[in-house]
């Protein structure tokens, strides 16, 4: 293969033009093509400009990308452009499963190109098609290849107007009728409809539906998904006893149709239930393979963490890009100076470092974290479709639904769009509460004489040697020592061990107080709980990133400034709870990350060019790749008189 | 005058409609139309409520507002609403400078129902009309009764492409040309044309531009304001030698029109030049009382500290909203629940009155500092125009200079309207800089013996006790003492101390280690400097509202409420500063805000009628006076088959 970045006529990694950033870009320390080229691989990196230069090239993806159009129009054109990806066929559906990184590219390219249409294509794909592959069966097969061909559109259509982290309390109805082998779907009233469902408001044509499975008798056996055809493919009318519309424009993402649907006494055929977790016989008795009635609805609900982990991802490239305009902006931005006739770039402000460069480490730290729980997660559900239902695979899927914790960004323009990572599939704070229970689960099981303490994927294996690292004191070291971060992440275990002690010793105190299991979880969060969970998750992601620049693989010339990112990465998030370790007097000095900033500062337009997308899909007039656009092409100007 | 809120045909404080949040009002532990009385004044409460009817009644304001129109459309309707606005004169010229609770009330009305229309209207008659008036001399007043009569529409240009924050480096000239008598104004090139400059885009026909003023033979004199023609006001076509447009869509305020200008040689008479602080002979002679080159500078920009209280008053205007709609849906969303049968209300969760209430805590502290702020500034201004150029005169506008730090909001609806009060008229973070210079400075006077530490608004008389200050510890005390916001008060006190002793030091170290006094400078500020001027404004607004809570003429039924919201905000703000308090040793307890909130929340509705506008204003579904509106009838339904 042709070295990347090779003088050839179409090289993978293009030198950046020339222009203001330049003086910039010649203070970096390393090789950033190097760091590209280790960061994503060859394989990666080439299907990524694949797509780019396609979308680049083709008319219909030409800007306006469509947050300056009228609702309607975007939404027009927003489909169209879904059904051009369809036909380019990036990635055949026979090879997802078995190339996840490509994947993932992919939503990163059509993401940082406009996450309507992201998110437009991966609901029908994925969401809802692989609600259909993995929580139905054979007979559900059929489906599959009209996806494929857009024959049908499809939507996931879980929460309603009342109900959303609540998931059990919903109340759509499907009663089962054995004298025509149907099921009845209904909902009670308006508060029921189902709501927020992404592509149900003008164009989807079938929805999987969650509602409560009723047998002959009048038995309710929970919550349990069904296919429900709601418009006709033909004329896009919707099917009788539907009710069907638009909710109307949102903060952001507004190409892609949002919808609500009631619906009265829709009846659909028996075999149009998803029956892996639960089926009705055609006389209507209800056989299940799982008895456990919690486990069962768990499992029916599994095909979120994939989504959850997926809004790890979506986040990550919005702070991609994010940084990636902050930075080249500020790297050429001159305001005050030492003296009045001579300016400076703004990055040049230690101020400015502060409150910039975080963000870059943090979007390195977690691009790495989001992409390496994308493959775990791709072997959890290898793990289910193969149907091992070993306890590993039940750990590994409740690992996932934690992690899901993730909101930073920063431009305006982005953020809009990042609003919903921030609260769908469930509240953050539900997400947390469920997160710190299952590590004071960890702790009472240990205590009461349990094996080790281990994870599938290691994240609470430190917590064996918990009487230890709560005794950890850092008294020989020196603030340089943080340059390393194995010192912020040994205080970092220090610190969640800390705070399941304070939760425990909290919860246990509240319940003999004789409150209500409910009660004392709620008034346990705020100041115990929450936390925890919080730095257990940040221990998380600053400890794989550490791995990662840490290992024995990474390029000489990339590991300075990689254990550098790496260092001021684990600080800064470190530093959020200082107070505690005050309190804890397990740090003799202060956590300061001013230390990490000069160095990075000149790295920072480099570090930037790696995880840049081109300019036609970053789109920032601010953020390009030679430096800022001169406006004045850009504006319009008044007719002279 | 009839008693507020008694039954008759139109009370000006009428009973909140009877719906789903009835419960949570009837829990309120005082009488909320007496609050709204003490709050407002019955002046301002009658002021209010009269133009929230006239705007409801009119159908030129019949909703949408705007966001949802295309930018053309809602700029067109925002120019016909500001007229209509002027029509109504709801508060007539003369009346303005003798009645400063009425201008904030009506900047409230107006930015409650739409900030692009309040931006409009205001930028034309306060920034640019006052601009003109307090700039200007005599021969400039012909101007001011066209702008009140509309024939003219005016804008304040400063601002430039390359500049903001460093008004000093700003390009555009303007030569004197004796042979003519006239100023010739120039943009150099497109780096120095204005920008981002409100009314400009489209509708102004005259701006106030800010230029370095040139006298024959070459002296620059610095800058200065002149009145410039920009467009016809009959055909809304340019002048001559006058390039001008919209800067495009924004992420907010899209029915302002921002706007950009270059001039090439522009010709306008000398006497349109306002020369309040300098002035420039038929002969081209420069003439100035203000003998200081900084002090000139100052003054030329004097108007910008209006600007400044008025950005606090429109972000608390914002937080309003905002807590007003987040708590009418708390207090009515129901969501999981001790049982599967039973939900609560999601505001019964500590989780949730821990991230909502100190928020309506904020919303009170600030609306009352804003609103004070504002009269002292309203007092600063009549002095100016009196031509008091006495110390106290001086030391006023810096302390106001300063003050102009704020920035908090929670809904994303008013979020992008918003955003600008962060940035606008300089960066926060040299604002923050300019504070922690002053404090220095106070100090600095203070060690050479000088006088007594005070200045007019008394914001820093506590410093004259510094030396006490720092030996304050509250071994003493116990957690329960922070229900009164005199404790955290007296932490604040020490912080703000604290931080300047150590600001001091490490300035000094910086200096004597050789670095020049702009470096030393930006060295100090993350870590030091920063937190300072934050923590010295936090204690200002929280030792305000604590005053204002704890005076004699509290109404013994809101006294205990109030307290309460005043120790709640204290803390909550104190709380950021954990770290410090504990490095300090001087707190013995962990500052916890629960212990506040389970009483507050009962009271949290009806704290809400008192803030919240009508609901035509408020415009929220979710936030509507009687709980959330039925969402049914607010969607759109798809055509059925």
């Amino acid at each position: 293969m042709a070295p990347l970045g090779e003088r050839s006529d179409d090289p993978v990694l293009p030198d950046p033009p020339q222009g203001p950033l330049h003086v910039a870009r010649a203070r970096a320390s390393f090789p950033w093509k190097e760091l590209a080229l280790f960061w994503e691989g060859e394989d990666t990196l080439r299907f990524k400009k694949a797509i780019f230069s396609t979308l680049e090239n083709d008319p219909l993806f030409a800007h306006p990308r469509g947050s300056r159009l009228s609702v309607e129009k975007y939404q027009e054109l927003n489909f169209l452009r879904c059904k051009r990806v369809f036909e380019y066929d990036f990635l055949p559906v026979g090879d997802m499963l078995g190339s996840l990184p490509r994947v993932l590219a992919l939503i990163e390219c059509l993401g940082m190109y406009d996450w309507s249409l992201a998110a437009k294509f991966f609901l029908h794909v994925l969401t809802f098609g692989s609600a259909i592959y993995s929580s139905g069966s054979e007979r559900h097969f059929k489906y599959l290849p009209k996806i494929f061909s857009l024959e049908i559109f499809g939507c996931f259509a879980l929460t309603e107007v009342s109900h959303g982290s609540n998931t059990k309390a919903i109340r759509t109805t499907a009663h089962y009728d054995p004298s025509t082998q149907e099921f009845v779907i209904h909902s009670p009233d308006f508060e029921a409809a189902k709501f927020w469902v992404g592509n149900m408001g003008k164009t989807a044509t079938h929805a999987v539906v969650y509602a409560q499975l009723y047998t002959p008798g009048g038995q309710c056996h929970g919550l349990h998904p069904f296919v429900v055809q709601i418009r006709d493919p033909k004329t896009l009318l919707p099917m009788p006893g539907v009710m069907v519309g638009d909710i109307g424009k949102k903060l952001g993402q507004n190409g892609l149709d949002n919808g609500f649907a009631m619906f009265h006494k829709v009846r659909i055929p028996r075999q149009d239930l998803l029956n892996r977790s639960g089926d009705v016989t055609p006389e209507g008795a209800y056989v299940t393979h799982v008895k456990n009635v919690g486990q069962r609805f768990s499992e029916s609900l599994g095909s979120l963490s994939s989504g959850r982990v997926a809004i790890v991802g979506m986040s990550v490239v919005n702070l991609k890009l994010a940084v990636s305009i902050a930075l080249r902006f500020s790297a050429t931005r001159r305001q005050f100076g030492p003296t009045d006739k001579e300016e400076v770039p703004v990055l040049e402000y230690p101020m400015q470092q502060w409150r910039l460069l975080p963000y870059l480490a943090a979007a390195y730290a977690l691009d790495h974290f989001s992409k390496s729980l994308f493959l775990d997660l791709g072997e959890l559900q290898r793990g289910l479709l193969g149907k091992d239902r070993s306890v590993r695979q039940a750990e590994l899927g409740q690992a996932c639904g934690g992690h899901g914790y993730l909101a930073m960004n920063r431009l305006g323009d982005l953020r809009d769009d990042n609003d919903p990572n921030c609260t769908y599939e469930g509240d953050n704070n539900v997400l947390l509460q469920q997160t710190s229970s299952y590590l004071l689960g960890l702790l009472a099981r240990r205590d009461q004489g349990g094996a080790r303490i281990e994870s599938p994927l290691k994240t609470v294996d430190f917590l064996d040697g918990y009487a230890d690292i709560l005794g950890r004191r850092f008294e020989g070291s020196s603030p340089e020592d943080l340059l390393d971060s194995s010192v912020p992440l040994a205080a970092y275990e220090w610190l969640v061990c800390y705070l399941l002690r304070e939760s425990h010793q909290k919860l246990s105190q509240e319940t003999r107080s004789g409150k209500s299991d409910f009660e004392a979880r709620n008034d346990c969060q705020v100041y115990h709980c929450r936390p925890l969970a919080l730095a257990f998750l940040e221990l998380t992601v600053a400890r794989r990133f550490h791995e990662h620049t840490h290992q024995p693989r990474v390029p000489p010339p990339l590991r300075a400034v990689l254990q550098r990112l790496s260092a001021l990465y684990a600080l800064w998030s470190l530093s959020q709870h200082t107070a505690l370790l005050y309190r804890g007097k397990i740090l003799p000095w202060t956590l300061v990350t001013e230390l990490m900033n000069p160095e990075l500062k000149d790295d920072a337009v480099a570090l930037v060019d790696v995880i840049a997308p081109p300019d036609f899909i970053l789109d920032s007039p601010i953020g390009r790749a030679d430096g800022p656009a001169p406006l004045l092409g850009l504006l319009t100007v008044s007719r002279p008189s």
